[in-house]
Formats: structure tokens, sequence, C-alpha cells
């Protein structure tokens, strides 16, 4: 395959314009589309932790994947303020990761084998990192590589970068149908009309699968809705990422604190509840306690596509040539965005694949 | 036709809603989908006038349908807010229309033939009615029977009263096609499944027309920006709304002036723009000069669906079977919303319509 | 006493403003003086219930004073929506006062004997009324006269209605002491310069006390922080406000709930917190089981005026002519404006005391 | 003078607040005294720009004070950081100031010769730095050393860096008055009640005049408002600060534009205007054309601390121990507040000082 003159892309979200991203510094003319404003559903939900570690808990692939992302992140980070003017607000600090009963005691030292450079810090070593930290806290591991970006900024900038590389993007335009020409994708129906490039990439997240039922293919994505929160505190409690089953509080360098996150699979649901603002501020007290007397600033919820297995869908359909399909990211989209662009555009310009696709096929058997 | 047993709204804005409640109330059972948020778009962007006599230039059937819906508004408002528990802050003052330009004048002038009640005031006299009135105030009408309501309170009340009545609302469910059995429409295919109804219902404003191209059919109907401006000034400066050529003040209750609005036919654009707001800025103070010190509050944007010939479509296809259209309303959404209800309702339920519908029909040459 | 030339108010909160403006429109000449913008403390944190039923526990001339308040609101409301062209939102609907324990129980019920019309009702006439409530109440009785107003749009329509009348407002100026020639109090220092007036009337809320000291008297009023949360949820739940033991939740007319209020004895602290947000829900949701699922929409916090016994000040010291006070109104500020304004008007203009000041005169002992 | 034990600074702006800080380093125990919260006037309506050479029109004191403030800034700036968790938002880039009219091209000419590093930069040059730059604009001067912080995050990082160290800082508690015993100023009167310590610093910007007169002292400071705008463009249109004669453009690390600002004698007055904004809007646009069509995102106004020569006052007076004045820091408050913080620490605490503060003397006659 040689590079494509034009590439659209359905659903501008973090991982829809990553891929954008990659294509338009390789030259290709590419067009993003969304039925909304750019990144406004899960992409700017997210807290931004890039969570390599703290988020796998078994070896593999996947765990590669998310390896590689981390790596990238810096530079692409860099890259992306330098063409945007907008800085992606990346901290080079770690997740601690901490456990609060026994069993996720034993759940944490079970990664200890496999994972690179872990090591158990007791209650009292957790403490001398984190002052702030409860007494109920029975230890925990430190994961140094597991840094931050702030979301909102990581859309903003690659708005800005794919506008300056000259991309077209089409927000309130959603995207009704894939136009197929014998069995190739050609194109695709919007309620702007219609358009044509020779590659069509989807990655609409929790609204992708039903653009697929003309091809007779069933993608098993579904919405799984989080809520976070953000309070503010007088003055700093945490310096780092804490981390506990069901529940991260991520400092941000504007004095504020994301805590996070529900998961809750109720449909294309995006209502933020109160009920949820008080668990997590119950559960966020239990790891830090002193954050019972903070100010509230504000909560929101976004739809995260999650997948059966949890690995998210990165490849083409064996008869559906013009297709290329990445979603599915679940909990790790603003992780896995760098190494998505790169994939898709490696795929989309012919060029060797620095990691195999085949554990993301959308064919795969969850 | 009898009373059909189920009946899905495409597009949740005013103008849908106002359908669904209709139907609601006898009895039908209603799904209202919509691709956002409802009353997200156009309809909360509006400045609520219910401008029966302003907004029309000529007698005939749409004049006799705008006022119709007006005669409606009292009676509708109060039901609404008795299910609902909401007040869609009706306000009984009419509107005072004045000319600026001789050309103004002149067009003004040439509507007291046949617009009843319609007389024209002397500059002296409408500076009587606002004080606050510039000089160059030439003249004008005062339409006592053009009052207004709070869009987004109508909206509001719309969805509290829908939800009271057990009918169904999916927002964040975009429908991506119609499905069509034979030459009858059946359902839709939505990113969250396939749904059927007896008949359905397409009110999705500027984006309806791409749902029609399986049938067929061109609706030519587009997008029109629309940008107005909210102030607050510390003492109120009118009582009545003021409207000239390009440009409204419509004064609220909570002590806030609506100003309004731009026209732009740029596509499904909806960013705000600091032009615009110095734009509408500079024609408020033209009418009204001490607006020129007023606080800012708050800008905002919406795509009206505009037709051809100005009018909206609301009717069935000659050989589409099952589908009801009612969109394109323009600049007179809100106004509209009543009897666009109930001549819906009327036409699914199988009841006589009590205004002809022939000028409205989508098949119409414009 | 005859009518004063011209009158300081200290303080520009909702009794300050009230009496401004009953001053106003007897032709007296007006200055208002806030430390920053007016209505900005307690006044605008208020819930806007006109409970003087459902917070008052016992008979006496506190309650005739609430009681001569509340019926002078409908007029009150309606004169100054007719001067300011904003609307109080005033909602004629009582307070169902809920009891969910045995003791609350009784307390209410102790109610029965003195209060005019107050008949008990059992839980499931209760919930004829408002059919949300849970399980647990007991039963409660109906306040029919104890209606609402929004204090924000109090607040603006105060603010307007002055400007109209022409007084001065002179918001963001702190008053430093009071000016005194002879024992006389003659003026004021401001950051802003000196200003004198024959009458000065002091109704700085919390902040009052401590500008009594020249005159070596000591007022004992002090700040009792309340925080409160609006939410919405999207049909009506309740249509009366529904008040219990510690907690409120009071329907308005845009769909939101308003739910208060903490009761905090910590000083000149206004900020809001999470854990307050937390509480108010889960006492809310005791009352209205549906409310556990409702939008967040914002919190916020007020200081309003405690005193010892309970009961505002209104009145001259016995040798400090030239000076007026009128706060420590805590809880029923909202409440009592008309009527303060009223008495405040009568004192300084020389005219008879609608009802007698000796019960709240600065100078009894608590 | 040995360290004082105790000091009470009135006034928690940045001027208040990094005295506060100097001060809380070294050990001092600090009171800040604010009447509303923190840095919520002129503090953070400021632009944040470190423009020392910018805002200089003549060699001198004030130019050589002003680039030590300037220089002291990365390492203040990283140090606050260190201490609160909360980036400053510090930006390395410079301000381009360019020239519209022939009279500003000579009075930025006239700074050649004295101006270390400064050089004409013709117009074609400008549009090399900056391409985005009008026609119109006649050419320029590059200051590369003023960079800029963001107001707010250094108010948020202040705050919390106090807390940490164990300064008290009571909020909503208005300073009435110095008290004073034979002519040392020993404390200060409350809203909240008396305070003592060795040491008062009176740092209440445009508020601090007035609490002087017990002093027999007339400080001829006065509040000079000024209001910005911020604006959002979709991709990034210059990457420094663009300065022209009345008109500044400031790009964010989070994507907007700062634009500002009105010079406004008007007295204690801080409201927004909407013609401000369009002002704001229309002189942007002449300097950089493509800003006509930005969204707008919020304005605001803060009351500046003006003097008669435009410098500030730092330092005591003649026969008022006790008390040091550092206020009237007009348009320089966030440049100069590291410096400020600086002296007035070395002044309080007996050490030599850095810089003579004559040319700042509250005494001198301007």
């Amino acid at each position: 395959m040689n590079r494509p003159d034009s590439v659209i892309i359905i659903g501008g979200g973090i991982i829809g314009c990553s891929i954008a991203y990659g294509l338009a510094v390789k030259g290709v003319r590419v067009t993003v589309l969304d039925k909304g404003a750019l990144c406004a559903e899960a992409s700017t939900a997210a807290a931004g932790m890039l969570g390599a570690q703290v988020e796998t808990h078994q070896p593999g692939p996947f765990y590669e994947l998310c390896k590689a992302s981390q790596r990238m992140y810096p530079e692409w980070a860099n890259e992306l303020q330098e063409i945007s003017g907008i800085s992606l607000q990346y901290i080079g600090k770690g997740i601690l990761r901490v456990a609060l009963t026994e069993e996720d005691e034993a759940e944490l030292k079970s990664r200890l084998p496999w994972m690179d450079g872990a090591e158990w810090l007791t209650a009292a070593q957790t403490c001398e990192i984190e002052p702030a930290l409860s007494e109920a806290v029975r230890g925990g591991i430190y994961f140094a590589q597991d840094h931050q970006v702030h979301p909102l900024y990581v859309a903003r900038a690659l708005k800005s970068a794919l506008l300056k590389l000259g991309s077209s993007i089409r927000e309130w335009t959603p995207v009704l149908r894939l136009i197929i020409e014998g069995n190739r994708v050609v194109g695709v129906k919007t309620t702007d009309g219609d358009l044509y490039a020779e590659q069509i990439v989807l990655s609409a997240g929790a609204w992708s699968p039903s653009l697929l039922e003309p091809l007779a293919f069933k993608l098993p994505s579904f919405p799984v809705k989080g809520q976070c929160i953000s309070v503010r505190t007088e003055t700093s409690l945490i310096s780092s990422t804490v981390f506990a089953k069901g529940c991260y509080i991520v400092p941000r360098l504007d004095g504020t604190l994301t805590i996070g996150a529900t998961q809750e699979e109720i449909g294309f649901n995006k209502k933020t509840s109160l009920s949820a603002v008080s668990l997590l501020h119950q559960k966020a007290s239990a790891i830090v306690p002193s954050l019972s007397e903070v100010e509230f600033v504000s909560t929101w919820a976004g739809l995260r596509p999650g997948t059966p297995d949890g690995l998210p869908y990165i490849g083409q359909l064996s008869d559906a040539p013009g297709l290329t399909i990445a979603t599915g990211h679940f909990r790790n989209g603003i992780l896995l965005a760098p190494i998505t662009g790169q994939l898709v555009t490696e795929l989309l310009t012919g060029q060797p694949l620095s990691i195999g696709l085949e554990p993301y096929s959308p064919e795969r058997n969850p």
C-alpha cells in the first residue's frame, strides 16, 4: 500500500485526532468528522493518567503496547506543543498505587514478579512519599513511569495542530453511513453531504459499532459511563497521583485534584449524579482523610468505549478494504493515543508496523 | 387513520418535543431520540419572541398559522407548567417594532392595511412607550399580541412533562437511517440499536435532510447560524421587546436583556465569534443608546433550519407512509411549537386538521 | 423627628437595601455603601423561604413580626417588580414540614395549640401531598402561608428599583468607621472618603459589630455559615417546599431544587466544602429517596448574622443619636426584609411604628 | 532592627502575599488579612506580563527595580512551585512591542539608546517573528527578557505556599483601623476583633489610603480600572506577546489569548462593560487582523492602585514606627511582587537593602 492521498476520520476524539495528526505530519490530506465538538465525549472526561503499569494486571502484548505508548509521550507532547502553542500539561511524577484491603494487597503483590522495577513499599514507606495517606493504607507500589497529562489540553493541542497542518475539521456533522462500492468502503454519508476518500478510519468510540452493520459485522463494544469530580485544596495535600482499587486522586498544576471514576454500564447516558459525587468523595477520603474538607469545583461524566476482553480494536476487516477501525480503548484512550496514531499511520502509509496488531483485531474472538 | 400505538420522534428540539407532548397527552407511547441532549441546538439558542406580527411581512396562510400558535400559547404554557412544575417565563408584554431608516419605515407602513390593529406610532409616541429609545427612531408599530417565553424554560418544561407522561427520552443516540420495508418507514437505526414504531416523525432541524435521502427525496433545508448575546443592566432600560431591522432587544424577568441575532449561512458551524458580539452591541446601541455601557453576560449561537421560501415543512410524503416531517421552522420554532405539535398530533391520530397543511408540504415547489 | 433629608446605609444586603427602598419611595436621599457587590453575602446565599411558621418554635412577638412581614410580601413583590422590571419569583405554594423522628414529631405537635390553622397530617396524608416522600416520614404540618421568593432576584430587583428611584449605590467601598460629633453619629469614613448624612443605618450583617466599638457598645452578633446545594431533576419530584429537622428542599421555577443548609459557627469563613455537599445530599435523600440520583448544579455558602437569642437587632442606641441598627436577622433575613424596611422607615421619618421594637432593641439583655 | 516575631499584612493581594511569603520563609509568624478572598482584586485581573522593558519609557532607578524583579522571577517561580505544588505558568518567551503610528514609532525608537539590547525591527522583521501581524505595523522592538506568568496561578501558589509555611490567612475580614499607641502602630482593628503584631504592613492596593488618615498622612493613590478579555482561537495565531500602544495580546498555554486593558479613573467601580469588550476587540484586530473572528471566552476588570508619578510606595513613614507601606504598583504589581517581597522582608528583618527605597518613599513629593 502506498500513502493514501486522502483519509476521512470518523470521530474526532483523542484517538481519531491522534491518527489524523500522525497522517497529517506525513503529508496526507485528512478530514476529521464529529457529531458534535471535537473531544467532547470520553476524551476530555478522562483523568489523563498514563498508567501503563497501574492499569495492567498481567504481562503480555497489551502491557507492551501500553509501555510503548508511554515511552512515546514526552516527545509526542513536545512536538504537539511546538506546533500548536499549547502545553499538554505533562507532569513527570509517578503514581503511588496503594492497597487498603488484604485482597488488593495480594493482587498488587502478584504483579511484582513480572513488572520491571516494581517493588513493594510498606505502609510506612508509602506515608513517607505521601504523608497525607490514611493509616488504613497497607502498603503499595510506586510506578515511577506512570506520568500524566491533562486531557483537555491534549485535545486543544491536537485541534490546533491539525489546523496548522492544513487538515479539515468538520464538527456538528454526524456520519450516518459508510458508502460502500463493491465491498470497498469509499466514503461516508453525513448530515452535510457525501464525502469520499481513499481510506476511512472509524474511531467513534462508543458510537462506532452501528456504522459497521452494513458490513454485516458486529463489533462488540459498548458505553461504560465514568464520572469524575474536581476539588480544590487550599494547599497541596499530595504530590503524586494516588491510586487505590476503585478510586484515584490526580493532582493538577492548577492546584486542583481530579478524583475518579465510576464505571457504569447503563447505555448512552452521560448524566452526572450527586450520588456519584458523594461516593467519590467518600472513597477518596478513605485514602487521604484530609480530603474530607476540600472545596468542590465540578463534576462531569463521559462514555468510554468498553470491550468484552478489555482490549482495543485496531486494524482492518478481512473483506472491507478501505476501512480501518480504531476504537474500544476503554480506560486507556489517553495513554494509547500516540501509539494508536503511529500504528494506524504505519498501516495506511504502507510502512512496517512497529507492533503487531493481531491481539487487537476487530475480528478476534473475545 | 386510527391512533398509532407508538411513535418515534427523530430530533428532540422544541418542535420534536412539542409533537411528543401533543401525542403523549393523547395516550400515545412516544420515544424521542436526539444525537445529543434535548433542545441543545436552535431551540435554546432562540430569543423566545412569539412574534406572529413582527416577523411577518405579508398576509396569507403563514400569518394565520403564526397567529393561531400565538393564541394557543397562554394555555399551552399553563398546562405545561402544571404538569412539569416549571414556568415557561411567559411575559404578556408586546413588541415595539421601530424603524431607523426611510426604507424600513416604508416596509413597516406597508403592513398597516392588512395587519389587524396595527397602527403607526410617531417617534414621539414610541419614545413615550420606551423613553430610552434613540432619537434616530422614526416611529414604529406596537404589536401588543407578540409576547415572549424563555426558550430554556420551555425546553426544561417539555422534558419534565414528557417524563411525567411516561414518554421515553434517549439522548446521545444519533439516528443513522430510516428503516424502510417496502415503501413504508417502519423504524430507525440508531447508534444504540434498531427501533420500530407505527409512525416516525422527522424533526431534526438542520440535520433532517440527509435522513430522507434513502427515499430519494431531497428536502431543501439548510443551517442558518444565529448568534445572540445577553447583557445585564443595573436598572431596567426597556420594558417591551424592542425590534428594529436586523436587531432585537428582549427584556427578561431576571433583569438581563437578550440581543440578537446574526444570520449566517456557513454550514454546520455553531462557533460564537467576538466580531458578532461587537456587531450586536453596536446595532443595539443604535436603537437604545444607553445600552453602550451594559455588562456583558454571555454569547451563544444556534443553527436554525432555513428553507428557500421561509416556510416550514409540516406533512407527509406521497409515497413514504409511516413518516411525517416537521422541520424548517427557521426563526419561528418557538412560536410555532404549539400549533405544530397540535397539527402533527391531529395528523397521526386521524383527527380533522385545524389548519390546512398544503402550504407546508415537504413536496411543494419553493 | 421629621423626615431626614439624607440617609446613609452601611451594608447593601437585603436588609439594607429594603430599608433604602422604604426610604427612597418616601423621597429620602439614600446612599447605600457596601464593602463589595450588593447582596453578595448572606442575602443571596439564602433559600428564600418565607417561613414565618416553619421557622418559629413558640408564640410571641417575634412570630407576629414574621407573620406581618409575610403578609406584606405579595404586594411588596409586585411593587418591586413594577418599578424594577424584575420578577422576585414569588411562588404561592406552602411548606410541608415533616417529622422523621419521634422527638421532632413531638416538637412539631407542640406548635398545634397556638399556631393558627396548623393541623397534624398523618404519614399517609403527607404522602398524598408529596408522593415522593420517604416511608420514614411520620407525618407533619402543611404551612400554607409559608411561600417563597428567589433571593437572587429579590437582590436584583432591589438594586434596579433603588437606581430607578435615584438612590446612590457605592459598591466596593468599605466603611471603616462611624464619624461622631459630640455623641451624635454624623457620617462615615470610607475607603473612598468621608460621607455625611442626617441619619446613618448600620445593616452590615455579620460585619456590623466592630463598627459600634467606638461607641463603646458591644453588639453580640456573630457569623453562622450556611452552605446549600442546587440540584436538577429531569422531572419534578416535589411541588411544595419540604422541610425536615436540619434540611429543607425548595423547588424552583427553573426546575432545580435548592437544598440547605448547614449551620457552622467557625468565624468569617465562607468556603464551600465537599463534605457539606455529601451531607446535604444524604439528608435530602432520607426525606425524598428519589433525590439520590439527581444532577448536581452548584454549591455556595453565606455568613448569616447570628445573635444569642435568635432575634434581630432593630432600633437605636440610647446615647448615639443619628444611628439606627438593623441586623442579626440570622435565618430570617429574606422573610423580614419588608417589615424591617418599613419599621426603620417609620422610625426615621417620624411616623408611628406599626409594630413595637422593644423586643429587638440592640441594648436588650439576651 | 531584629527579626520581628510577628507581622500583620493588611491586604492579601499579590504584593501582600509576596511580602508574607518572603517573611514566612525567614521564619516570621505572619497573618494576612483581606476584606474578601485573597488576590481577588487587581492581582488576578492583571495579564501577567513581566514587562520591565515594555512598560518603561525612560532609564533610571525604576527601570532597575523592574529589571531586578524580572531577574528574580525564574527562581522565585520555581521555589514557589516546589513548596506549593502549583505551576505559575512561567513562559520564557519575550514581548514584541510594535508601533502602528509615527508618534509611537518615535517614542519606541527613543528607548534604543539607553535600553540594553533593544534594537529596531523593520515591519518585515516583525512579521517574520509573528506572521499574523497587520500590514499597518511599522516595525518594533523585541524585548526578549519580558516573559510572562499567569496571575491566577501565582495567586494560588502563594496561598498554598503560605499555608504550607504555617502563616495565618484570614479572608473576609476587613481591617477598619490601625491601632496606634503613642505614635507607634501596634495592631489593627478588624471586623473580627483586634489583632496585634510587632510590625504592620499596609498593602491594600487602591483601598490603602484611608487607613493612613489617623496618622494625618494622605497617600495620593487612587483606583484605575482595567478591563481585559479572553478569547480562544482554534489554532495559535501568535507565539510571543504582542504589545502596541493601548493594547496587548498575551498567548496562554491553554490556547487562549488575554487582551488588555482599559485604563479608567472612575473610582471604586469594577463593573465590566460591553463597550470595553468591543473596544479591545477592535484594537486587537488592528494589530492582528485574524483576531476579528475569534471565540469570546470571558471579560473581567480590576482596580489597579495608581499614583501621581506612576511609581509605587514602598517604605516607612518618618513618625509612625511599626508600619510599612507597600502599594501603588499600578500596572506593575505582578512584575514587582518578588522584589517588593524581598525589599520589605529585608527592611523588617534588619538586613541591608538590595536596592535603595528613596524613590519609592510614601513621603516623597510627586
